[in-house]
């Protein structure tokens, strides 16, 4: 059994499902920058809460993270029900926040979503493509990314969300990985870690 | 050098990059299925014509494809560039056609170009998800794809696109990939590669 979210909460809009070492993290340092309101049900994965029925009805694929929001209909007339850690920032980003000002932001943003999730992951975890894609894309992203400046737009947003978290992984993932070649990455990563927002929603406890 | 599109072309709003054995198929398919005008501009990948600056200006990760969209101004003033062919299908459907019709519909489409883009496309190349996490997708998919019902809103959408070009690649990339457990995925693939509009894309050429 799943615990429901407790009552007074349930008028709130939006509902993330995550777990630990899940990508919920992303969805989730995006609301806490943003001040967006949600609750959070986090799922057992060892007792293997996310193979459910209650869960299942929410993202068939028995995958976290999933929200789920109130404020508008999905195709079944139910609240909308989203699964994809990326398909959930874009939403937040489009519909809960302000972030993204013309069709052009809008467009530059799913791509960076995309480049993260698939691009930049694929290159990461497919052992053929590590050494050959990596660096390449690396060196790229070192001269592309600072931390003061967006991605898209003027603020911080769900493309810099989605770039530095997954980037932020690197050293805990692959604590063997040579970073130095990359200083303008490492930098972006060490702003990032210390972010109160984005500690919150990875989990770490600070004194 | 990489061959310019004739000049009677260029006052077209469009201009998609591909090259062989590129996901330019992806957006080329549904340009082709929803009759929206473009240049196609094929890059020599052998002659690495990807690698070369006048591509790496549009695509600074010499990836393809890349859409150049002059309807749309980017942020530095100049017509908007994008790459990932997620977020090329995804500009296509929200900004050139008529598929979406709800903010509900769009996020959904998100996480389909999310979930064929990342998590299937992870599932199959990581090897050491393709025995536990494939067969577990794909029975899913199995149950909820269906040729003739479309996964977003009321018509063949850029959602379709992804998720089914990813399929119909299953038995070209995977030949010894049995797909028996999953007869609604294998008639569906039957019936994409029979769609002349995919043909077309994928630059099969037929009697």
């Amino acid at each position: 059994m799943i615990n429901s979210h407790p009552k007074e909460e349930e008028a709130m809009a939006l509902t993330l499902y995550g777990g630990q070492r899940t990508r919920a993290s992303m969805p989730r340092w995006y609301m806490e920058e943003k001040g967006i309101a949600y609750n959070l049900v986090e799922l057992d994965l060892q007792a293997k809460q996310h193979r459910e029925p209650e869960f299942l009805a929410i993202n068939p694929f028995g995958k976290l993270p999933a929200l789920v929001d109130d404020s508008l209909q999905g195709p079944d007339g139910k609240p909308l029900q989203l699964f994809e850690s990326g398909a959930i920032l874009m939403h937040l980003a489009a519909h809960h926040s302000n972030d993204i000002q013309s069709e052009a932001e809008r467009a530059l943003t799913t791509q960076w979503l995309l480049f993260a999730n698939a691009t930049l992951a694929i290159a990461l975890f497919v052992p053929s493509n590590r050494e050959r894609e990596f660096p390449r894309l690396m060196a790229e992203l070192n001269q592309q990314l600072h931390p003061d400046r967006p991605l898209v737009g003027q603020q911080w947003g769900a493309a810099d969300c989605a770039m530095q978290a997954y980037l932020a992984y690197l050293p805990l993932f692959f604590p063997d990985l040579d970073l130095s070649p990359y200083p303008a990455i490492q930098s972006l990563i060490a702003t990032v870690q210390k972010r109160p927002a984005y500690r919150k929603a990875m989990g770490y406890v600070d004194a």
